[in-house]
């Protein structure tokens, strides 16, 4: 299923090492967040809001207190205040006040869900019960829901602190004077777009719409503190950034960074929504209240009614194309839902939404829209999977316009090295071409579609990747193996990827290398494991901390051989000098207490960035006329995916990827109410596809190199996620007529669509 | 209570923080090996021998492995063989065969308490009760005890594999062709003894015995393990020295070393005897047997009959001496048993003995005498308290007899810089006069003694300290903080003093330093904590490594004011550039991330050696004439501990050393039956001093500053454990006329020589 475009020229990289947290996981040893049993360690349960949007008058705790085996109550009260300030936090600035007010609720709620106390109790059944004797009287208000609603200047307003900040914008300068719900107004432009569309034969404006969805991990949300009396604080977590939540405690609390120590404990699923804290600092205080350590495990339903899903969106999109096939011009409108405080990815939705293509001439403008829902945040290339279904969806009805093969089209204007993209930037060496042409000359596109109510759809999608800082330590064992310590939690098999970039380079086995992710205090600052960079940016780290242990290596040879570093090198695994001199790694390591003692390695990444990654999909459905539920029948991802360090778990990524996407393109969506109560909050109505569900996702590796990493890594985790929701929306359309406008394709809105053509 | 030869010049060494640890020992947060608990864990226990010397016969476990929730049983059936080889382990080299039958014996039983079988069951008492259904037939051998008896001919050998190894000597060789129980001889000879007791006016002969004693760790030892799956082992315990262990089980167990995980938990108390592992094999056989974490803890009657304390001995040292008061010669013949396989300290021991004089002419002989006891290990100072019990009193006596005040006497024959040692060696920078002097001239020495039955004695001590191997990684966080990551168990307070070295050179504050202490994945190889030479060796890797942060700091802001980085210096905790540009190390650190990322700062320690220290105590005791019972009224210790890097934790080195001699002196003994049997292997009868026997041990710290450490730092833990027993025995003699030539100085010893001095 992999197939590669350079021959195989290293030795561990390329192959399919087992995993070496593998057995762990297998055997269901691996210490999950919940797992942590500290003694004394008490329960904690969190007061969540009823009310989607409500003024809070009072919050009464005396009867909750009185409840014997309750050892602490904690609500905003007991968190500092907060400035106006907005502090860096590696992956991305933050609003102090909202980050606080989104912990625990400060004199109103913004979302159903939204915390509002924490109890410690020597029982989660007693934490439960005290949170009902919690009494808070509420005056309810206008819930906003609906993200055009939102931006109506009559609209109830959420945030009082909140004035739309205009981005590359300057005609609605006087919109600032007052609060409103639309925090930031994005605008990029490139070229004329008059004059493009002037050019154009064809040009086609749709509208469309995405619902809320979630992550879906699979671990909920976890947190166990301890704050200790000489003012440390550990916290063992599920956390997709240890040094993250370090600096976000310390902003949190005003407590300085280096007396929090962040344990991250393995993580059951991330996708983004384990960066930002909502339980550490509740388990903080109500630790530092009682002395003793505080456990906290969110349920289901707050997982999905008070973390940070992905915005729901409304999207305009208009392209023009000559009749043969050149784009001339496009033109973007997108709303993305912030939630209940700012902070959607508007901005890498505008900057994605024409990635993919040479558009001579484009103009995209973008808002943040508070609504009554979670605040949401980083899923799986953050806003652009929403894009993707809007601009592939076009391109998609644009090529059946003209009579232009979808795949034919794309080559035609794929973007490539040195196009420039509407936000700016000129594109590195990319593979969005070779995606494009690989999906084309595929057995599964070049296979014959056969069947009534059958049809194919391809859609491309792009993301950046980002490279941001990393630090490892690496350490020689006298038999010829390597400790390899990192700070950057593992969710993707990155312990094999990183230990596998490290044993090339020092010419050994994979199996040689023993990594281990550390707590905060116990390796250098590391970035947040996400943006498709851990591969990437730890990985010259790793390959920087081997040449340090080479060029260590080469000085312990050269004084055991008696001769000048100079005369040594480091070649293919083994140290080799004059006069046939030549030793193995594993030799010369057995060798180093007798010259000079311990050999250490350390290896940090912190300029590198990377050119992004490009994929296009394939996928083949069948309609049922009747209800409208759609069946995948096959479906294929091509992507530019760099050097497949591991192309096992790269296969896994782009699988992983694509079943989400099929996920929200076919299932999942948060069902409100008019009251804004979530009623779909349980895995049992929250439809993530399960195997049942799939056919095989065949993937093809394309391997363009990336320059700027010294294999050639590329991110490859979050975009198989963009292209999905287009791709099986262009094969609905392929197989019945009917275009789909709105995510998620269930049964019932297919089958309104094909009702609706019929009428 | 202390004085210094120098003037203070630093900012951080030299005072007295707070221990990082400290919160966490006096809450009992701490986290000690008897705290882990795994999810299935079993517990174990240990089959001891009953007899003192026997053949194995027969082990029928089959009624015991049917007990219900018994889960595994091992033997050394379990154990891979050993092939006849030494293993070199850093710390000193091991014979596998003799080390391994001492974790399960194997064919015999060497001493009571011998570890036969293990078993992991659901529950300790089912563990227990297991042992007791396994059923051993024993052959019984004669017993042999004394360390003279076991080197006769005719003495029961304990092992067959063990001929005399003669180092130095070759008047025996023809001995080495039958088993015996001496293990090895040595000899050491400078000048010419026949020529120096020919001038000398005075030569005393004296022979000295004393006990086996044991280092009395409140903590007894403890392992858990885990053999997973993909056979990885994970150790978490009790241990001076992680990978030491790491190493044991490696050779043990015939696995890779880097298959082999140890995590040091905090420990109770080490002295040398947790050096050595005991239960760690047999806790990962049995877990390797039923694929679950086995965790066994030691009973104290365990603790005392079946690790490592230290041997008794026989010594017969003859002095000669100048009416002037020179020496002229002296000759020792010292015994040591080995317990149940080689590996005394006699080598020290023969080593120590004239250390602390210019003795123009000596020779030292020395045996070291498997006995049927357990196989003794290091005590603080291995084998140097006993000799200096032995010298120290025949220098008194020699004092008294040509009638010279005995500190004088030590003045004009001290070892100094350039002395060469009996066993060849010369000395560099020592303080060995110096801490004579500040005996001589303090308030104790010259105050008045009063009293019947009262009286004051001097003795003096040395001890090498040792430099080996250690590694640190150091980061620095953003707030100006560093965490400090140490390979070495702190079990002094050396987490606190590596850290003041490490702020030392950055010019921060020691509380600005986060060390702790990681397994043996996540940090580079280091040598056990022993041989005083943690905050010398592991110090030199920190100030390594700080000078490592200077220099990335010195490039970080060249980079910010944009000039060449050789314009650029660190000093005195800030980087100071041309044109009156200067940032602290704060101010720098919170750029780091914008100016190329982590900083990481790595240093090791290697080829350091140290100039060894001395000490000289004061002692003024009572005896009670009619029980024999000795009080001590004041104590105080005069030594040269370098640069005294936290003054109160070298204080608490020298009272707690002091107090192990005292009790030494005073109490402790190993107190067999004829049949082998210690019939004291509790607290309450083996007695250690507690605060109720003692006076406030005074302290005088003489800096004499080590040249091979860059602050001066000369280990101090050791050597004040050697003076007491000499001190005090020449206190009773001043008290009471009676030369004590034996240890423990108990009142009935003591009450038998004073009648016997009274026939």
């Amino acid at each position: 299923m992999s197939t590669s475009a350079t021959p195989k020229k290293y030795k561990v990289i390329g192959t399919r090492p087992i995993r070496h947290d593998g057995v762990d996981k297998v055997t269901g040893r691996a210490k999950y967040g919940a797992d942590v049993k500290l003694p004394g360690m008490l329960q904690g349960a969190i007061l969540r809001s009823p009310h989607a949007h409500a003024k809070i008058l009072s919050i009464d705790t005396s009867k909750a207190a009185a409840l014997p085996g309750v050892r602490a109550l904690v609500t905003s009260a007991d968190l500092p205040d907060q400035e106006s300030r907005t502090v860096e936090l590696g992956e991305g600035a933050a609003y102090m006040p909202h980050l606080s007010a989104n912990i625990l609720a400060r004199g109103k709620v913004h979302y159903k869900g939204h915390a509002i106390a924490g109890v410690a109790a020597d029982s989660i059944h007693i934490a439960q019960q005290a949170i009902k004797l919690i009494e808070v009287r509420y005056e309810q208000l206008p819930v906003v829901l609906d993200v055009c609603q939102a931006m109506r200047s009559d609209a109830s307003v959420l945030n009082d602190d909140v004035f739309t900040e205009s981005i590359g914008a300057t005609a609605d300068q006087q919109k600032h004077l007052v609060p409103s719900n639309v925090a930031k107004h994005f605008l990029f432009e490139k070229g004329d777009i008059a004059a493009g569309f002037a050019l154009a034969d064809v040009v086609i404006e749709r509208e469309f719409d995405t619902t809320m969805v979630h992550q879906g991990y699979i671990e909920p949300h976890n947190a166990t503190a301890f704050w200790n009396a000489d003012g440390k604080l550990s916290v063992w977590m599920s956390t997709q950034g240890s040094f993250s939540v370090q600096l976000q405690m310390s902003e949190l609390l005003r407590i300085p960074v280096s007396t929090v120590k962040i344990v991250p404990m393995e993580i059951g699923g991330g996708f983004g929504g384990k960066i930002s804290v909502y339980l550490p600092p509740v388990a903080a205080l109500l630790s530092k209240k009682c002395g003793l350590p505080v456990q906290i495990i969110m349920t289901r339903d707050a997982v999905f009614e008070a973390t940070g899903p992905t915005p729901g969106s409304h999207i305009r999109v208009k392209v023009g194309v000559t009749k043969d096939g050149k784009l001339t011009a496009g033109e973007a409108w997108i709303a993305f839902e912030a939630g209940a405080f700012p902070g959607s990815p508007i901005a890498p939705g505008c900057m994605c939404i024409f990635a993919c293509y040479d558009f001579p001439n484009a103009r995209v403008e973008g808002f943040d829209v508070c609504v009554n829902k979670p605040r949401t945040n980083a899923y799986r290339a953050p806003g652009s999977t929403q894009v993707a279904f809007a601009i592939e969806s076009v391109v998609d009805e644009l090529c059946r316009t003209i009579g232009m093969d979808a795949a034919e089209f794309r080559l035609h204007n794929a973007a490539k090295e040195g196009t420039r993209r509407v936000d700016g930037p000129v594109f590195a060496r990319i593979g969005m071409t070779e995606t494009v042409e690989a999906i084309r000359t595929s057995q599964h596109y070049l296979s014959t579609k056969s069947g009534k109510y059958q049809g194919r759809g391809i859609a491309s999608g792009f993301w950046f990747n980002v490279g941001m800082k990393s630090s490892v330590t690496a350490t020689v064992n006298a038999d010829g193996t390597v400790a390899l310590v990192e700070g950057c939690p593992d969710i993707g098999g990155t312990r094999t990827s990183i230990a596998m970039q490290l044993a090339e380079t020092l010419g050994i086995r994979a199996e040689d290398v023993s990594p281990s992710v550390v707590d905060t205090g116990s390796v250098g600052y590391s970035d947040v494991t996400g943006g498709s960079r851990i591969t990437f940016a730890t990985g010259i780290a790793a390959v920087e901390a081997a040449r340090d242990i080479q060029r260590q290596l080469v000085e312990r040879a050269a004084l055991i051989w008696d001769v000048d570093p100079s005369q040594v090198r480091y070649e293919d695994g083994a140290i080799v000098g004059p006069s046939s001199n030549r030793m193995t790694f594993g030799e010369l390591a057995g060798k180093i207490h007798h010259t000079g003692g311990p050999v250490i390695g350390s290896g940090t990444s912190s300029a590198a960035t990377q050119a992004g990654a490009f994929g296009t999909h394939c996928a083949d459905v069948e309609v049922d006329a009747d209800t409208g539920k759609v069946t995948l029948l096959r479906y294929t991802v091509a992507q530019d995916v760099g050097t497949a360090i591991h192309p096992g778990y790269v296969e896994g990524q782009l699988q992983g990827g694509a079943v989400q996407g099929i996920g929200w393109a076919l299932n999942e969506e948060y069902w409100y109410n008019e009251q804004g109560t979530m009623k779909n909050a349980t895995f049992l109505d929250y439809r993530i596809p399960t195997c049942y569900d799939l056919p095989m996702i065949e993937t093809i590796l394309i391997e363009v190199p990336d320059p700027q990493h010294p294999y050639g890594v590329r991110g490859v985790g979050e975009v198989p996620i963009c292209p999905p929701p287009a791709a099986i929306a262009n094969a609905i359309y392929d197989a019945i007529g009917v275009r789909m406008n709105s995510l998620p394709m269930t049964p019932q809105n297919v089958l309104r669509n094909i009702l609706a053509g019929k009428q």
